[in-house]
């Protein structure tokens, strides 16, 4: 348990966290809610403004200056180097004195001349510590993990301690010691007075060189797979009390929108301390936990007023009825077992998916959590009768409603009913929604839904598309009853690949893939033809009774096996606009995506527009 | 020495090397000249062609069918699935039958059930063998770099001498056995008909996982680190004559235009092949080796007909005149030095390098070379009575001219002398054209340059620009005449990065960058002005004396120290379109390009870019 009660935790970014120019960033920082900002050398010096200004421009942006980084390669087995060092050390002294700021990151040496012997070491930082003191500044010494001879935070920490300077101490950072997989359960004895600063990184599990996997690949909290929460509790106990900053050097994240990143950067420091805050550590800023999600209630598609795609006689032919029609709105309501799809005709052409609904326990927490995490909430025209059903903005612009647990929530009101029926073409809820997101959103994404949602990360994979590698992950509740695939081509796309946006995709539950689809077939929904070769390959693969291959022929089945069963579906085609619909059968609990099948459905779907494209040119 | 007399080698090239369906990789590789595919057996299984129709289709293009990959896991510790695995590789007999294709890949198994005992594993093979051979084929056994207990080519050479099968012989691919550092001189060793079959794949040097390494970052030969010669010489020299083959998993390639791709491939494994005749191991297939290059000829910059950017007043102020008006053409000729530009008032817009010549000791062997390499010929509209020198396109549009070496070259007399003679600003000569390249042009145009120019990669970086990291690599002939300075950006850019294309640039050579930019600037360059922080940084790192310092603060020289001088520049701001000029001066042999400047550079241009825009749109 903390020493004391604390407050919320004071939140911190570093400028090299974000694209464009020192103005850019500060701003977004700020606009995001940041209490504060860590100044990145280089950003400063790329920058018009001075020092002076810097300090005026935060100020006016209510962000303090946290840290001033880095300061490299301080000791010197050269005492002439060494002594060279310390008078580089005194120009930035001035510069941050000129910031306002009044700690600086010395991170452990890389070079050739970089200090052995501990306490050699520590009698340069005393000096340095000295040479800081008489400017009233400190040193927040780190080890990076590819230091020369201090590469994790427990030499660090005796290098400190051989310093025994007051002005000298640690900086943390997640990422340098959880990356070498050291156990940050020892930090919470070290003395509060010695811990200067936290830097907070997350990043996936990659078999790459440190250097690479920390400069390219570092994540925010709660997008990668370290146990961040479990690196911060030991820091709060130990009694940190300073910013918890993030500093994460991501390619995307450089040259993405740096207001979005902000958003997304600020709300995993909310998310870490909530985490942190429930196994005993610091203070939740949050409050409520998510509340318990149930079912899809409904999916929402949005077509153009004229061109609906064919899907209202897609949706007929799968067995769907239009149970309602809008009141107010050129909205349909189509029904099937538990599945409730809204057909949108005030979209603006093709078919997208537009909007979704979870059930939750409670609905208004749901989204008080949400804005609580910085989503954005759509303007949406309602009527005064009308169901307000909470709603906030996904990162791809996908809006997510709450609704009640149980069939008949007061949303449902809003649709007179038309007196039909479905005749059950065997489709018994929503499996998944797959959504294809923007390049640069596809981790934002993985945060909003596991902070937001309460989901987690079910699975992922890469696999080779017709036009590129995509990446997918899928995102789930424990008991799957909400289950979300998202995928990012790997590369953003160029003029070459024709399908530069991936469609979208509502996969529904079926209990028996084969008869539901030969209804649906039967009666006329455009399913997707999978080629013979697709088959062959199949039947040398697995040992299936003729029959069922041949029905999986028939009907453009693909098969995925997976240890404990198989992952059946079927598609239609792209049903104008990006959207198509899929009928998938777990068979046995599979867990799976079908994203061993993908790149033959992504090939399928190609050819399917390409037809389509020369039919139009053609007439 | 190769045993026997050999004709030019046959080129291969593995589907999964290029982006799009099936038709779209037989058709790019059969345009590109190559003269067999491997077919990737994913890249079947996902087409609508069955292996009869691909057969038809590939005898169409003149392609061969040369192998079909890859037979994962065949051997087995259990001998049901090992019997399981043999009918999985029935299946394949039968569909390499109707392809019309008599080898097959099987590579060495990752799975847990694999064969670790040599004599068991060669048992297991031949029995494949006794199998392929009752329908007429051959198993090419590779050793994966990771396979679970064969993982090395000796090994593997070890597996199929045990195999003891005249169907049964050795798959070399130079990524498994190079990312190793095995030694492939033995392979010179290995009998002739064990040879079936040569994968050719290049790298550059990474610190990661082999696997990742391999499936995201391999090169077409040239392109990378790995001494592509050094491995094919002994392959040949064992009187292997199949095909020389690609198999080059990349990330970019994946999703770029294959037709490109595949003429970029196809120009790889000539070059290749040229460079292991001249180690005394085939038969090149060029017959010319490239020409000795001078210096840069000219450089033409392209403007539009009303709209030049202050060009020519900028030219002047840097002291060129303009000496020669085309007879013909809307072209001025500028010089000052040896350098020359021409300014082509031809061009849509903006000002961009449209254009640059190199002097070489025979003109016309140089072009007759790069055509061999499949570089594109522009067409030009050139009248009767002007010169003709010739040219090729560069992979990303800009045009190569080849001249003879010395001032009074032909093409000299196209234009009408002005009378006017320089001032002399103090610039010397062209120091090197830096060049943005298209994102998925950056490694074609590296082996461009390296193959049809004789360049070799200089040195390279990765920095971060203001919107995102940028790698660059310097191509120069050995004696450092003909400079090229390539970037590209590392993610392909957004909608986020306004600077979506950067500019390019003319780097003038000068003996004194303060003393010419001060000409300049005096009579009115519009030089690019540098904040005030980069200078208090540079002193705070370099002892420089104050009256130089505040010289470079004056004029906005840029600095960049390394191990033996120094590489000073000042640009001017970009000149409309994408061009700037820059005066560089190399104290004390540098051989850098500023590229540790470039962050600064970039994001002053992009505050001059933005001023502009602010100025134009308030207009």
């Amino acid at each position: 348990m903390s020493p004391e009660p604390v407050g919320p935790p004071r939140t911190a970014v570093a400028t090299v966290c974000l694209s464009g120019g020192l103005e850019d960033k500060l701003r977004a920082a700020a606009a995001a809610g940041f209490d504060g900002v860590e100044i990145f050398e280089p950003d400063l010096v790329a920058s018009p403004m001075s020092p002076g200004e810097v300090r005026l421009r935060c100020a006016d942006l209510g962000l303090s200056i946290d840290l001033y980084q880095p300061f490299r390669d301080l000791d010197s087995t050269d005492d002439d180097r060494f002594a060279a060092n310390l008078r580089r050390a005194e120009h930035k002294f001035d510069v941050m004195a000129a910031l306002g700021a009044d700690t600086v990151l010395v991170c452990s040496s890389v070079a050739r001349d970089a200090v052995a012997d501990l306490d050699r070491l520590g009698a340069q930082l005393h000096a340095l510590g000295e040479e800081a003191a008489t400017h009233g500044m400190r040193i927040a010494y780190e080890a990076l993990a590819w230091g020369a001879h201090v590469n994790t935070w427990e030499r660090s920490w005796e290098a400190v301690q051989r310093a025994d300077h007051d002005a000298v101490g640690l900086c943390l950072d997640s990422f340098h010691i959880l990356s070498r997989g050291s156990d940050p359960a020892p930090i919470a004895e070290v003395p509060a007075e010695k811990l200067l600063f936290c830097q907070l990184a997350d990043a996936p599990v990659l078999s790459m060189d440190v250097l690479q996997w920390s400069r390219h690949h570092r994540l925010f909290p709660g997008q990668g797979a370290f146990d961040l929460p479990g690196f911060l509790a030991p820091v709060l106990a130990a009694g940190y009390r300073g910013p918890l900053s993030l500093e994460v050097f991501n390619d995307v994240f450089r040259q993405a929108d740096p207001t979005r990143t902000a958003v997304d950067a600020h709300r995993s420091l909310l998310a870490l301390a909530e985490a942190t805050a429930h196994r005993g550590e610091g203070t939740d800023p949050i409050g409520e936990p998510a509340p318990r999600v149930g079912r899809p209630a409904f999916v929402e598609i949005a077509v153009g007023p004229d061109d609906d795609a064919g899907l209202d006689r897609t949706l007929d032919a799968l067995g769907f009825a239009c149970t309602g029609q809008h009141r107010t709105k050129p909205v349909q309501r189509w029904e099937q077992g538990s599945s409730r799809i809204l057909l949108n005709r005030a979209g603006r052409s093709g078919a997208a998916i537009s909007a979704f609904a979870v059930e939750s326990a409670d609905p208004a927490a749901s989204a008080r959590r949400a804005v609580r995490l910085g989503a954005p909430r759509p303007a949406r025209e309602r009527a005064p009768s009308e169901a307000d059903l909470p709603v906030v903005t996904a990162p791809d612009g996908t809006e997510v409603f709450f609704c009640p647990i149980g069939a008949d929530a007061a949303w449902t009101g809003d649709f007179a009913p038309t007196g039909r029926t479905a005749t059950s073409g065997g489709i018994t809820g929503v499996d998944h929604i797959g959504l294809a997101q923007p390049f640069d959103q596809f981790d934002e994404a993985t945060l909003f839904y596991r902070s937001v949602l309460g989901l987690e990360p079910a699975s992922s994979a890469e696999f080779a598309a017709p036009f590129g590698l995509v990446r997918s992950r899928a995102m789930a509740d424990a008991d799957r009853r909400v289950r979300l695939a998202l995928t990012v081509s790997l590369l953003r796309r160029g003029s070459w690949a024709p399908g530069v946006t991936e469609p979208q995709y509502v996969a529904l539950a079926t209990d028996d893939v084969v008869g539901a689809a030969r209804a649906a077939r039967d009666a006329g929904a455009p399913l997707l033809g999978m080629p013979d070769n697709y088959y062959d390959d199949l039947g040398a693969r697995l040992e299936l009774p003729p029959e069922q291959l041949a029905a999986y022929r028939e009907l453009g089945v693909l098969h995925e096996q997976d240890q404990d069963g198989a992952y059946l579906q079927v598609c239609t085609e792209v049903l104008g606009g990006r959207l198509f619909l899929a009928l998938v059968q777990r068979v046995q609990g599979a867990d799976g995506y079908g994203w061993s099948d993908a790149p033959v459905r992504m090939a399928a779907h190609r050819r399917q527009r390409q037809a389509r494209l020369t039919v139009t040119s053609s007439a």
